[in-house]
């Protein structure tokens, strides 16, 4: 071993879903928006000229759209290159403590990543047998608190006093609620923040927004809390946000009608398809997200995983302990869930399941 | 103070350059090219529809291109979101030893900012009285070394030579080369990396290449390298480079002649303008950069800094130690130096220098 490979910081790293090169594949496996983004996104690219010169490192008008949007001051948004930058630099910021972060041992697999690179103490409460959070569990001693509502990969959404009452018994530690899928059925903890000063809500243009590939998130709290976090952000890279993700993001914002007509759109796609899969064998907690977590009563998970990928379809499988029989199936236009549909019937006949 | 205040990392972020909203002003103060991007990188923009997936989390095609342009193996490339990001990411994976990692008194200054907000020791040996690097003071133990090469903001490039006797002095340590400005007139050390496994070279889109709105920098080196950072890059944010920004750099680095266009462009402006300041009584080193670095014999660099800012002409004035009389003037058009040589022919006879 070289003298310097000595300091080298060693990590497991999050391993995200394929992203398959080729076009002709159904990808249902990343929580994707099947749609394009509003058409108003098209314009703000335009401005190329403008490209040559560094971004506004505190991100106004993309703060300000989105302060406007959720009726809060600016003060208490902040802007990242998508929710996992927010929360990676939440981590960093927050949870210098000694005691252990909590978060649920099924849930959003970024986590415990982000807290083993920063050395962080970490403990991983249990879901219960339905995959529903123990609230209880979150009150003790703790250097802070994520919950995933709706949490991932099990699309189950807990109520707003159920957050409350996390955060309430948690006055001493920062409670962050990671709302990644919220606008697709889950009832936001935004309220809260002018209630509790040590709540953070996290949100993202990935999913709703269709702009994964422009990299917007955004958390809201109190002020001394934005602040510190923006801080902490200054220090890692003053100019994160690209000039075209600032554009971008403030015309999805002003295009609400777009926004709620495509998020619509996929709830009713999740309804009927969640329905068909109940009459192929399949069981499943109701989803509030874009997608659903089931197991099927004979069929392996792995199985129909591999079976699809066979015929150009990607859903995502976590070959972890207690999920590893079920399948995350992010929901896609009707006519790729009719195609899904479709590959199943023929895969449950000819496996005689 | 709230319990989990406790727990909140405290930092001094990093300060950039005022960017000021008005449009009528002339910046010479962030080093940001005056021209335009490639007009290819228009048309990159243009794949809207795909913005509702996520990026390629291994930037291969943006790699594949600056791995082509520059002649080297793909594995010995990593992109990152400006080269802020790449360094920040550099600090975090390399620089976990007990040593102190050494820097300039006189650079960038983000490094200290890194080195601090990670909990990194370092020592900062002085440039000599001409702000030249002094390479037997990086002959002693040491976490790693950081390089920028021309240095920052001293506009002064050192040869390859120079470079290499550094890292032949530290096998033991990661040697790092900040080559933002290197395409203004410096001597890269990127043919070193064949013969030295500890040396890392550092790029930017930001200044040659008119992208700094886009957030693009690389850094290139031997596969074991790369291959640590990437882990370490992927368990903090698998998704940085947006889908925009990836289009753009293939753009740009395509478009080669016109690169070389404007690069020249401002070396020529750069030469005459250089000229026209010394005969108005300002001292400075040879520029390899798209700055110079000035001192006036008798007018105090505060008071300019200030009169040019009424006058709509922002430069970079640092109020710090050593170099609290010089001025840091990015290279623009040649009718934005005219506009300021002017404001400065007046400032020196109104005020008698």
């Amino acid at each position: 071993m070289k003298a310097w490979e000595a300091n080298i910081r060693r990590v497991t790293p999050y391993v995200p879903g394929e992203q398959p090169k080729s076009k002709d594949v159904i990808k249902l496996n990343t929580n994707e928006n099947p749609y394009p983004p509003s058409p108003r996104v098209k314009e703000a690219l335009l401005n190329v000229d403008e490209l040559r010169k560094y971004p506004d490192p505190n991100v106004y008008d993309l703060r300000k759209a989105l302060a406007d949007y959720h009726k809060i001051d600016i003060n208490r948004m902040f802007v990242g290159v998508g929710s996992d930058d927010v929360l990676a630099n939440i981590f960093i910021t927050f949870f210098n403590g000694d005691k252990p972060v909590l978060f649920p041992d099924i849930t959003y697999s970024f986590y415990d990543v982000w807290a083993s690179l920063y050395n962080i103490p970490f403990e991983q409460p249990k879901l219960d047998d339905n995959f529903r959070i123990v609230k209880e569990d979150y009150y003790k001693p703790n250097g802070g608190i994520v919950i995933a509502n709706p949490n991932a990969p099990t699309a189950i959404a807990e109520p707003m006093s159920f957050i409350e009452d996390i955060v309430k018994n948690n006055q001493e530690s920062v409670v962050v609620v990671d709302e990644a899928y919220v606008d697709f059925g889950g009832e936001s903890a935004l309220p809260l923040i002018d209630k509790y000063d040590n709540l953070l809500v996290v949100r993202t243009f990935s999913k709703s927004r269709s702009l994964a590939g422009m990299r917007i998130g955004y958390v809201m709290g109190h002020e001394d809390l934005i602040a510190a976090l923006n801080d902490v952000k200054q220090s890692i890279n003053s100019y994160t946000m690209t000039r075209a993700s600032i554009d971008v993001g403030v015309a999805s914002v002003l295009d609400d009608d777009y926004f709620r007509e495509y998020v619509a759109k996929i709830v009713s796609t999740r309804e009927a398809f969640s329905k068909e899969m109940r009459e192929l064998g399949f069981t499943f907690a109701d989803s509030s997200a874009n997608f659903i977590f089931a197991k099927h009563n004979k069929a392996k998970a792995a199985d129909i995983y591999n079976a699809a990928k066979d015929k150009g379809i990607f859903v995502r499988y976590f070959n972890k302990p207690r999920i590893d029989n079920y399948l995350r199936i992010t929901i896609g236009t009707d006519e790729e869930m009719d195609k899904f549909l479709a590959f199943l019937k023929e895969f449950l006949t000819t496996s005689g399941c």
